[in-house]
């Protein structure tokens, strides 16, 4: 059988190991690339060259960006006084997108997962207590996920945050709109009942 | 709201341009990059790097190859009198996964379309009868595809290439193995009925 030359061969590998691309689509965008007019290979290998260089983490909130402080932590029109701690980086985007949130942002980059060895030392959990001790703070609003990893991250943070005598929040769990309330488990349900609100 | 930084979106849209590749996807292989071990990236980059500088086509058959000629065209097992005109090096690489072809292949590199300016100087048709010519062929396949283009670029290499007295064939059209007859449409059943076989 015809096999594909080592290098193609290598160049699949290396897209196999991104995120939703299997064998057969880091196929195609071989084969894509191979067949690309000149120009394109060049300018994608520019952007992957300067991608690390260029986008540090921000010494504040710990974001991508190519500038430090980020634009997010150098807007003054922000409120410097409320932190949401996320767990990633695209969490931030996603709240951010959503609006309704004018404070600063603080990325933890992962979760606490004992099982898969990550501590409090392997995330960014030093650089918020230092912000929160170095600044006045007045609330920070704990929007880690709700899954298992998620929930003991904001319960371990809530907890070495207490000290600090902040208003420590947690982004509000039940139905998400658009969501039937027949179709939600009952963990869920428990939680928008036990959150119900007057109307 | 917050931006991606100047290098992320300049690396969102290089992945943008890949097939099947949508701003959505090409943001999370992004964030992925970027929160990468180190290694992944100078790895990508030299696999890209060296693909179009080690690839080249083989000046026989026009297949990407390594070498020149290539491993199948330098193959002495395999029956060089024998020529299979496919469309795309795909093609070339899924008939032969699919066994019971032993000749060699050419790979045109696209089909004839007007419309698009596409004629038959932008494609390996020149090539083909370049190798018809100079060489002792006894059967020319024309395995384009069964798509207007493929049809019109099997007729146009039946006429050019009648002149040389090699036999030529086409891939046997009809109802693919594992379809039902009652969704096929009335070309293809038409097809396969005129192309029926005694059993």
């Amino acid at each position: 059988m015809v096999q594909y030359a080592e290098p193609i061969d290598r160049l699949i590998q290396s897209f196999s190991r991104l995120p939703g691309i299997g064998e057969k689509s880091a196929t195609r965008l071989a084969l894509f690339i191979l067949n690309s007019k000149s120009g394109y290979v060049e300018e994608l290998v520019d952007s992957l060259d300067t991608l690390k260089d260029k986008v540090k983490l921000c010494g504040t909130c710990m974001a991508f960006s190519a500038t430090d402080p980020c634009p997010t932590c150098a807007d003054p029109k922000r409120n410097n006084a409320i932190i949401c701690v996320v767990s990633d980086f695209k969490d931030m985007m996603a709240l951010d997108a959503a609006g309704g949130f004018s404070g600063l942002y603080h990325i933890l980059h992962g979760n606490l997962a004992p099982l898969k060895g990550v501590g409090p030392d392997e995330i960014r959990i030093k650089e918020l207590t230092d912000r929160v001790e170095s600044n006045d703070i007045t609330e920070v609003i704990l929007a880690t996920g709700f899954d298992a990893e998620g929930e003991a991250t904001a319960l371990y943070l809530a907890r070495i945050l207490k000290p600090f005598g902040v208003t420590l929040t947690r982004l509000a769990s039940g139905v998400p709109v658009g969501s039937y309330v027949e179709y939600m488990d009952g963990v869920t349900l428990g939680r928008a009942l036990a959150g119900r609100r007057s109307v």
